[in-house]
This record gives structure tokens, sequence and C-alpha cells, in this order.
């Protein structure tokens, strides 16, 4: 699990947020140990396939987080995960994962996108089942934090 | 969303639960409405990418029954959604969209399937976000229940 696989996924959640809700994230320390899992309250996941490898991808974010995304985006802030908020998670990992794609396709790596799934539900867990590295990404901001996980293996 | 592509799925579920489990369970009503959600306590998840079409698979369980599958493949019986858990689940949902890619692709339709996701937590729910219809198919066993979903959508 090289740099150039995971920089683009970072670059795009960043922009993402940076253009869509002018909110700045601090990457914090990757987790690698096989035991660690993202955990939080909304999660949007994403399936890809190549010709080379195959993987998963998903973006989890706390609750607090998520609600303050939705304000800053949209106007509007729900104080539940709702299906305005589980819809913009779905469109948020669309976006971060179409521009990772389109940054690793320049570098020669081609995928195909899935379609997102999301997750709700107070303090679940996610597992990415890879038989490779792993490696989850924390993220800051001042409502709460974010987690991104990209894992790959052969195709 | 026709008939040709649910009951592969269908069929794969109940073939590796049979085989395996030796468990039976019965199909429920499919779920159509838009704002019906599968909701469960552990949840495979699977992305699908292929010429025509892209989409997700997903099979959720309520814990009595992944703990009661998990009981009669592999003779452990954990009280609750554990480290063990997580992996047969992403195993059987590895199995059952394997099992139904191999007849789709008897049909033509051919998919590459990404890695599977297994997410974990008491009464989350999962939206396939798909430009498409959603059904969801609602199985009964003795210990509880379990809902497969399966969404396209052109690529």
């Amino acid at each position: 699990m090289n740099a150039e696989f995971i920089n683009p996924f970072i670059a795009a959640f960043k922009n993402v947020l940076e253009t869509m809700a002018m909110m700045t994230l601090t990457a914090e320390a990757p987790k690698k140990k096989e035991d660690d899992l993202a955990c939080g309250d909304v999660t949007g996941l994403l399936g890809m396939t190549g010709p080379q490898l195959k993987g998963s991808f998903s973006i989890t974010f706390e609750a607090p987080l998520a609600l303050d995304i939705m304000s800053k985006m949209l106007g509007e802030k729900p104080t539940t995960i709702n299906a305005e908020v589980i819809d913009l998670v779905g469109e948020l990992t669309n976006m971060v994962a179409g521009g990772a794609k389109n940054t690793l396709g320049e570098s020669g790596f081609d995928f195909g996108m899935a379609t997102p799934v999301v997750v709700s539900g107070k303090n679940h867990t996610i597992s990415h089942r890879v038989d490779g590295p792993k490696l989850i990404l924390p993220f800051k901001g001042e409502a709460g934090r974010a987690f991104i996980e990209i894992c790959f293996e052969k195709a």
C-alpha cells in the first residue's frame, strides 16, 4: 500500500471539504494495526475493481462532524443522521472516489468504481476484508473526527 | 431490476447456508419502497463493476442469526459479534457474490467483484446509493432475520 495509491484519496477528500464546506481537517497519524477498526456514526463505502487490483474505500464520520459538514455545505443542520445526511455522505463518497480515480488514472492505475453504500448507526465499526495492507487515516475537524480507509489486493 | 439479476444472489445465499450451515431460511415478501432500509447488527457489503452496469450487494444479519450460523458452520458460538463473526460474514459475502457471479457469467453478464467490507454495530441501517430500482429481500430463520439487497445502475 504505497503513498501513490493513498495520496489521491486524501487529496480528494480534503479538496471536496475545502471547496464545498469551506472546512479544513487536520490529518492525524495513520493506524496500521490489524485490529484497528474505523468507528463512527455514518460511513460511505465504495468498491473498486481494476485489471490488476481490486479493493474498497470508506469514509467514516462521527455524527457531529457529519452534521457540521451538512450545515456548512447545505445550510441545514439536522439534529441526527437522517435521510438527507445519508444522501450527502453518499455524494461525498462518490466525489472523493471520483477525484482519486482521475488522479490515479493519470498515473496509469485504472479502476472501475462501484456505487456507494451508506451505513448509519451509532458507533458502528468498519472492517475491510482484504489480503493486503490496510491503513486507517484519521482526520480531525472542530466538530469531530473522520476516518478514511483504503484497501487493495491483487485482482 | 429483473429476476434474472436477483435470483442468482438468492440461490447462492440459500445454497451457501444449506451446504455449510445445514440451515434453510424462508424468503419473505420483497420490500420495494424508497424509504425501506435493511437494518441489522452485522452486514457484509461488496461492490461490483461491469461493462454495462455497476452496483452493490449486501447481506445484513440480525445478531442472533449470525451467531447461529457461526455455531452451525464452525461449532463456536460467541455471545456477541466479535472478530471471528466479522471474518465469517466477510467470507459468506464473498461466497454468495462469487456464486452469483458465476451464474450471471453463464448468462452473459460479466462483473468484477470488489472486496467485501463488513459493518458491525447494533441496529445499523444500509442505504445503497444508486439511480435505479432497489430491492430488499428478507429471509427468516429460526434465530432471526437476514436481508439481501442488490442494486445496479448503468455504468
